[in-house]
């Protein structure tokens, strides 16, 4: 493990010790083992990509100066606060979706003695990042601009989320409702501002930067975001399951994937009817009716080109930005996507 | 309807209106017409107590100035902002809970369309504070302690309801979790906060008051937020029905009720013994005996000595406050709840 990844984690146990001995609750032995059960559970056990991006880019907007204990610390407690979210989400988003396993064990709300208690887990999780954000922050001059950022990010992705969830769940399944537009939209929102933006946010402020200054980068950001779930969409068809880790189930599940979307954009009539016949049912030789449409249709080559478009386009506005260290950060959010595998 | 209650209910229509086109996301036609539904069905519908008494407060700590249409207009909204807190705990709780009604109307997860999509409105409800409060109170002095009153407040809020969960419901019945100390510590946190410190802390900040040499009100309101949540308690068994508006089943549902854990506090081993066999039990001669025990310890006195005890307590507390205005905004509490039939 990095040198990086292991001062990572050592915060982690730094904040979950002050949030389990937080003044503002009178924790009863019970309910501070609760919490730190399901702390354990639900937030340290992703990949931590969207956390540790916090100290890379802050490390890259200082040019590469060395920095201090206490720089190393708070972006760490920034990087915690994205993944602490996102444990928020994911905790509720598998009861709504009636998830079975993630990140390779049983959903939260699975275990017997949790059930539906998980709701509230969610809500703690999600209380727990002004609580950070208040001892560590608060008499920085950023700290409103940190609540706002976090509350304007959190609002952005639980809109995708509703989108999401009343064009996916609602009624009858009707492939009608899909388009490349509402697939736009459910991925920059759910996705795309807490996953690519909020981390450099975080990193921007922490070095005094305004975040109203960089639109520019924020709509970059946004453009990585959404080509990144489109790849997460391309490879739960495409991709090798012993590579991606698990074998993709979008097209049962009726999911609007960015594959569905363009199919229906390239379809004939014939080929439409063909698809809303078989796609979003759980039998695999509709599944494999849908893919071999998809390959009728050069999926694969279409992809390949929104991929290297996407890739020239972002590397062209990059370099327009003033700045090398905004720059660099930014090309090293893209570096680490470009042609992913997995 | 009185005055002020028309103004207060003109302005959740501003509210509302402002948040269905709000800049930070792209609505479709089909969510904004969802979020318009989930916020007439969950928000406006209750005593709006809460929300009226952040107004109340302010005109009391004004001294009986009158309050320019801009004053109504912003304790309105922070006011409102209260009841979106409530309507986010209470469609949450309905889950977690499985209730079936709520402000006489089915629960909002309860209807065909919704389901677990309430878990996403309950987070969204949420997440409409903050846009509020940024939309009208940025540019106020006391902005960033407005953002951490409600982050502070939501918190305990969520820690009381997990302590609340943890103990009910927990595995199997078991009474002997329950105590004095434990219920207090529900009541103030999952009730006291929210109902009572909060909407007058609102009214402290916009009045330009520091809450953090306000600790003394902050204790008395959460007192008085408890005796109220014992009135709850002691009205649920013995209230009248027709004129609370239902019929408690606090005992059925295994409640950390004031009443049970008062009758265990009092009760002889043969007396406990016999709560244990019958506390919690769907059928209708188990309840006639847990209430039958009820009288032999004669809770209704234990309670009248209690109410007057706390009254007493609460008005002496009042009455060494420096301030006559503080005063009055407390007595006025006070006022609304002593000796409350429903």
């Amino acid at each position: 493990m990095s040198d990086l990844k292991t001062r990572f984690l050592e915060v982690y146990s730094v904040l979950k010790s002050e949030l389990l001995n937080d003044p503002a609750f009178e924790f009863t032995d019970d309910s501070r083992q609760w919490v730190e059960r399901m702390l354990d559970y639900n937030v340290p056990g992703g990949k931590l990509n969207r956390g540790l991006s916090v100290i890379d880019s802050y490390k890259l907007l200082k040019e590469g100066k060395e920095l201090s204990d206490d720089e190393i610390f708070l972006s760490s407690a920034l990087g915690w606060c994205i993944e602490w979210l996102q444990a928020y989400f994911l905790v509720l988003d598998d009861i709504m979706d009636s998830s079975h396993t993630r990140r390779g064990q049983p959903c939260w709300f699975r275990l017997p003695k949790v059930g539906m208690i998980a709701v509230n887990d969610g809500i703690l999780l999600r209380n727990h990042i002004p609580r950070i954000l208040k001892k560590h922050f608060r008499q920085k001059p950023y700290y409103v601009d940190l609540l706002d950022l976090f509350n304007e990010v959190e609002f952005q992705t639980a809109c995708g989320q509703m989108i999401d969830l009343i064009t996916t769940l609602v009624g009858e399944k009707d492939l009608s409702k899909y388009s490349l537009p509402i697939h736009r939209r459910i991925v920059q929102y759910k996705t795309a501002y807490y996953s690519f933006y909020l981390p450099v946010a975080c990193a921007l402020l922490m070095s005094g930067e305004d975040l109203e200054k960089h639109t520019n980068v924020k709509d970059i950001l946004i453009e990585m975001g959404t080509y990144f779930q489109v790849q997460d969409d391309y490879l739960d068809c495409f991709g090798a399951p012993e590579v991606i880790g698990k074998i993709g189930t979008d097209i049962e599940d009726f999911k609007c994937s960015w594959l569905v979307v363009k199919a229906l954009e390239l379809s004939n009539e014939e080929q439409k009817k063909f698809l809303h016949e078989n796609y979003g049912k759980d039998d695999p030789a509709s599944v494999a009716k849908v893919k071999e449409l998809y390959n009728t249709l050069k999926l694969q080559d279409v992809f390949a080109e929104y991929e290297s478009k996407s890739y020239d386009k972002l590397i062209k506005f990059i370099e327009a930005h003033p700045s090398q260290a905004v720059q660099a950060v930014l090309k090293s959010f893209l570096g680490k996507i470009y042609k992913r595998q997995k």
